[in-house]
């Protein structure tokens, strides 16, 4: 077999790409990825009928979210994740790609295989919008898209809402084309006491919404929804492909979101012991956990490294979030049970740092 | 609410794309899809913990497939269907991307959503490749990926091995890069004589395979798998959304894909319905039907309109392919009954034009 550089044939932003390393580390605890610690009770329905395609269209599904959005079925779009509607806003729109950093990482991940300019602009030190900043990339640079995640990951907070408005109607009283679609990530709206931007979707047509199942419960069904201005939805729903959502991850969605009650109890727990954990945290000496609106929180300690190690030999696994955010991990609220082992072994890890 | 024109911004590829419509009819016997016409009988475990995201690396899942092509893991990549693995082919190494026509729509429609160029090359007029006008075309057009959907749909042939293998010898031979990668589908090889090209990925770097287990019972779950060297593998894996095959397709295909007896059996089954399809249908006067490697018929009628609608005023749904191939219709086949139901009613639409 002669031996070939594939690498070569890539395309060049591909070749200095690397692929992205979702990490899996055995554990008792597992606090590290802003799941739900609950799976829903009515999830039980399965289809008898594998051998058939899915309803490429999943209108059962979209319906069901219409609803609970107060829009139309058409101005939703389902994804096989909201890291999929992301990779088809960039397809249809081209970049350049505007976000704030630190912020969720597949922004840029996606922007880059796609072969797209990215242009990263850092928050201020309330880990807000840095307004001024953002204004003038957008001058400078026109994005095609601005993708902001409201609340933030990995930062936990929401920015605010004047700010986000700000950046929306300047872009939106631009010169007719092109400008910039701005795209607000609500994947941990549910935790926030902060308002949905959904209900100004009719005022600005340059405003979209992302929302996913993955954080209230069934981040295994991988499903995302863009909602938008038909228009919007039109355009990108031309490089969907037709079949993006399986038969059984449709299915048992529309079963689980019938049980709106059981998702806003699991909710409200959350929101809870996230308070608990951010209340407790604050009485431990040496680590300074940052205000959430998420569910999870982020924290400083003096050795992030030696945290997240000794966490992990107590079998807790958080996120060592380093590379994003200097000296800080992020801890997901788990069940009251699982908070409780988290904060006991960080007490001890912090204690015998000392 | 100002007026937009959202398609201006959509990029100028995008503009000109129309949506993938996969169409839906009410219908008693549904034969339009080359759909398996049984489900398996060990679908039963579902996972516990939807919450959780899906193993990002479906690594139970590549081992069986890896198992089954006798390959190792590390030539395996799982995608979100087949379709979604022909987006980030196309995705990392870019185009032009040559195949022949009439094939398989989506590596025409990809290409284009992804902004490359497409190269298409009419088959001869036995439904083979025209060698001499793809070799010319290589030349020419350098195209980074070919594709080469065998059996093909919708024609139901296989591509002569030598000729594909020409193809393969020729690209592989030229300088060293860039050179094509040849991407042989095989989606229908399991109800076809033909052998399948994955024995020979070791004799050729830039030799590719596409499996698919949506023709073989599960085509609601959405999996499709790229057989291909390990470089290849980890480029393509780089642009590989983390958690594209959801939790639920991960568990119900390793489960289906451990009774193998099963599938044998219903792969034998409508591998033998074909052959009456094929035999029953040379009966009838007024349509010629063709040879087939695939699990479905592609036959030529005088007023393909007319029969088709025909079929389907007695419930039955099969495919127009008049798009693709002039006069021709497309029946999958099903079980028995279904089939049996197909042929009495396209006998009573054939007389009633007579």
């Amino acid at each position: 077999m002669k031996n070939i550089n594939i690498s070569l044939l890539a395309k060049p932003n591909i070749r200095s790409l690397r692929a992205y390393h979702a990490e899996e580390v055995p554990c008792k605890v597992k606090l590290d990825a802003n799941e739900s610690p609950y799976s829903g009770a009515r999830v039980k329905k399965i289809l008898q009928t594998l051998n058939r395609y899915p309803d490429p269209e999943a209108k059962q599904l979209r319906k069901i979210i219409a609803e609970g959005s107060r829009v139309k079925p058409e101005n939703i779009l389902h994804g096989n994740g909201s890291d999929e509607l992301i990779y088809y806003l960039i397809t249809t729109f081209g970049g350049p790609v505007l976000y704030p950093v630190p912020t969720f990482s597949m922004y840029g991940i996606i922007a880059q295989a796609l072969g797209e300019k990215k242009i990263e602009v850092p928050l201020d030190n309330k880990f807000d919008l840095d307004i001024e900043k953002i204004l003038a990339a957008i001058k400078r640079y026109k994005p095609k898209l601005i993708f902001l995640s409201s609340p933030n990951n990995p930062t936990g907070n929401c920015f605010s809402s004047d700010r986000i408005l700000k950046i929306v109607e300047f872009t939106y009283s631009l010169p007719p084309t092109p400008y910039s679609l701005v795209v607000i990530d609500e994947a941990y709206q549910p935790f926030s006491k902060t308002k949905s931007f959904v209900p100004l979707l009719g005022k600005y047509g340059n405003l979209l919404v992302l929302r996913t199942l993955s954080k209230i419960g069934l981040a295994g069904l991988r499903l995302g929804f863009l909602i938008a201005g038909e228009s919007v939805i039109s355009e990108v729903n031309k490089v969907r492909l037709p079949f993006n959502v399986n038969s059984l991850s449709q299915a048992v969605a529309v079963e689980a979101l019938k049980d709106k009650k059981q998702m806003r109890r699991h909710i409200s727990s959350i929101i809870s012991e996230r308070k608990r954990l951010l209340a407790e945290m604050r009485k431990i000496e040496g680590i300074t956990p940052y205000p959430s609106d998420a569910n999870f929180v982020l924290f400083k300690v003096n050795n992030a490294e030696k945290v997240y190690n000794g966490l992990l030999r107590k079998g807790v696994l958080i996120r060592n979030m380093t590379g994003a955010v200097k000296d800080c991990l992020r801890v997901t609220a788990g069940t009251p049970g699982e908070n409780t082992v988290f904060l006991k072994a960080l007490r001890e890890v912090i204690n015998s740092e000392n």
